[in-house]
Order: structure tokens, then sequence, then C-alpha cells
């Protein structure tokens, strides 16, 4: 079998684990090659501040048959609108067999045009966002439509990563990758997701959050108008007749 | 208050998500530094393929609050017998506030010493040889005994990372962390340990990994002999009385 050419997009303030756990469940077969791609081969700083060496560019990119954009912290809003990148992420669309992100990498998608009129997740508090998009947001973990395969927020990347590679080779394959990786997770605490999560956790968090989340607001507004979507003062989705 | 120094040993082979999902909630609060460790600050190759930028030296590192050692592929068997390595984590280790372990990393901490006479946890395909080394192995995906806290296998560093904060800040804090990193798992397969999956999956894992389980073992004997551990032809523990 030829290798299965699979792509992560990277940029500075990328989330590390958005790639990372994905990255680690793609890897395992031996058929499969990962790539890391930037502009230019010159490292990245993550959100996080971890460095990340590219290994290919959107010119020496191969031809994907998978493509996956990882969500990330305030960087995430210059992909939102370099023509660059969305550019690269709908000429490579046109011919992979998967068209996938983890956590906010699908408003990332969304802002390429490549999630209208498809069902996909995010990270739970941009699903409004990614909504407003025209994208049909599934409160799920990993949602699967048509060849759209899309992860909620950063960990589920292994969720997304072993829910891929059963569609690319089969369930045993997958099993055989969760096992490698023992993933039989066992949570300390059960505040994932806000449902779950005490009251007091998730005020903290949206304090902590609320200027990333207001400045992804305005890049999402801006750039659901390049999409003629009507967007009221309420941030509230009203979809074009 | 001051930093939190938290600093992750890296190496040739380490295996990327043993260190990127720790990585991911220990770098999460404002008031921690975490490091990448290594013999210099060239880049690593992981067992995946990933290049990971080392950020201090072992002779740049500051004195760490935690040290935590992941586990490797191959590459790991060198770290078992370095004595710069192994010299470095027992200086170390002697004024952390917690020495801990992703995965194999515990059997690197074995070698050096630091964990017989401690209950730990390894990756399930490596338990009955840390057993080898002197350490009362529990099978569970974390193990705290007093200042020695230790992750099962790759995925269980998001586990592992979760408790720890927790005991290093308090609940509160690793549950807005796991809120953020939406950990709320939702394995598409029942596979992740080998009491789980099918027999199919673990033989086919079993038979993919049997070089390296035996590469393991030679150097596991050898280490075992060091510290005066009887393993008899079988590879079961004697202890000596």
């Amino acid at each position: 079998m030829s290798e299965l050419q699979i792509g992560f997009l990277v940029y500075p303030g990328v989330i590390q684990l958005d790639v990372m756990g994905a990255f680690q469940v793609l890897s395992f077969p031996a058929c499969t090659q990962v790539h890391l791609i930037w502009k230019t081969l010159n490292p990245i700083v993550s959100n996080e501040g971890l460095t990340i060496a590219p290994t290919v560019t959107l010119s020496t990119c191969p031809p994907l048959d998978v493509i996956c954009v990882p969500g990330g912290g305030i960087g995430q809003i210059e992909m939102m609108k370099d023509p660059e990148i969305l550019n690269f992420l709908r000429q490579q669309s046109k011919s992979t067999q998967f068209v996938t992100s983890v956590c906010t990498g699908s408003m990332i998608l969304a802002a390429a045009g490549l999630l209208q009129g498809y069902q996909a997740t995010c990270h739970w508090a941009f699903r409004d966002q990614l909504a407003m998009l025209g994208v049909e947001v599934l409160p799920q973990r990993v949602v699967i439509d048509r060849n759209r395969v899309t992860g909620a927020g950063v960990t589920s990347g292994i969720d997304f990563g072993l829910t891929l590679l059963g569609l690319l080779f089969d369930e045993e394959m997958a099993q055989i990758t969760q096992l490698m990786m023992e993933y039989a997770p066992v949570p300390p605490f059960n505040a994932g997701t806000p449902e779950t999560a005490s009251k007091e956790v998730v005020a903290s968090l949206l304090q902590f959050g609320q200027p990333l989340i207001d400045t992804f607001l305005t890049q999402t507004r801006e750039t659901a108008q390049k999409f003629n979507l009507n967007v009221d003062s309420e941030g509230a989705l009203l979809l074009e007749q």
C-alpha cells in the first residue's frame, strides 16, 4: 500500500494538544506519513510556548489524503483571514479523502468556506460562533458528515483521531492503536464540560477566557459578513433566506 | 506567587504524547513554567518522528518543583543506562516537590533508583518489567505514593497531569484546566486495555510490539542486576531477602 498522506496545519499560537493527540493516533500505522504544514520551515511557537518544527510548506506539501486543521489561541484570528492559508485549504480539500479539524480549527475551515452546508463540532465555548458562520453545529465530541470529520475541544483530538483511523482503515486498526496508547481514560474529576463542571469552575474559566472569546467574536462577525450571513447585535445567526 | 518550575525530560525516541498530554495540562496555570530538558538544545526526534526543541540543558535546568520522565520507544534503553541522565534525575529528585513519570518513564526512574520501595504504575505491557526493578506495581492509571506520582500508558498523561495539578494547587484549578481542555473523553472503541480489547487486537499489538518488549527485557535484567535483584529465567522477580 502506498503511504497515506496526512497533513496538519500548524501556525503560531496553535494549541499543541489539538495537534499532538491526533498526531499520535494517526502516525501509529506504518503506512501513514504525517506532515506538519506551515508557510515556511521555520519553527513556530504554540499557544503554550511549545516550539513546533513544520515538516513541509504550503508549496512543498504533497497532495493530501487527509487535511486536518487544529484550533489556536489568539493566533487563530490571523489564520481565519489569511487568504494564502484559506486558499491552501480550499485547494487541498478538492482532492482529499477527508477534510477535518480539531477544536476551533473548524472555524478556520468555515472561514475557508469548507463547512457551510455541513454538520460539524467545535470547542464548547465557541459553538455559537461556529454556527454564526453558517455551519450546522452538533454538540458532539466527534461529528462525521460525508467527508468532513470534526472534533470538539482539545483532548477530543484523540477521540477524533481514533474515529478517523477507523474510517481510513478499519476498526481493528483503530483498536490496536487505542490499546497501544492505553486509551482507557479515567478523568480524576467530572469537569470536562460546562454541563458537568460546577458553576464556580465554569465562571472562573469564562472570566479568564472572555477576552479571547470576544476577540474571536469580532473576527467571526467579519467572516460571517463575507459569506453574506446576517449576524444580529446579540450575535445570533439569522441565515439569509 | 513565584513560578512553579516543572521539567520534562525529553530524549531521542521519547513518545511525544507521553509529554504533550501532561504538558498541556501543566502549562495552563499562569504561574507554572514548563521546561523540556535534554543534554543540549539541539532538537531531538520523538518515536513518532516529531521534532522537539529542548528549552534547557541538564546543566542550565533550574531546581525543579516537579520532575517528570516520559516513556519512549527503543530510545528509552539508552536513558536507562546513561549515568549522566540517571545522575541528573537523582540530583533533581533530592529537592523536588514531586518525582513523576508517564508510561515507561517509570522504568527510567527505577533505573535511577528512585522508585524502589514505592508503589507506581507503567504502560500495561511493561508492568512486569517495572516489577522486576523492585517497584511495587499497581495496575492503576495513576498512582500516588508519597511524593511519587506515576501514570500508566501514553494517554494516561492527561489523567496524571490533572491529578498532579490537583495536588500542586487545588481541585478547582485542575477542574478549570479540565474544562478548558474539554476533557470529557468518549473513546469510540473499548479497546484501551488488554482486558477490554478483543483477543485478536491484543495479539496483533503484541506481535507488533514483541521486538521492543524483548529489547526492553534485556535492559531491565541488566538494570535489575545492578540493584542485586534476582530475576529468574522466566523473568519473574525474586526479591532479595
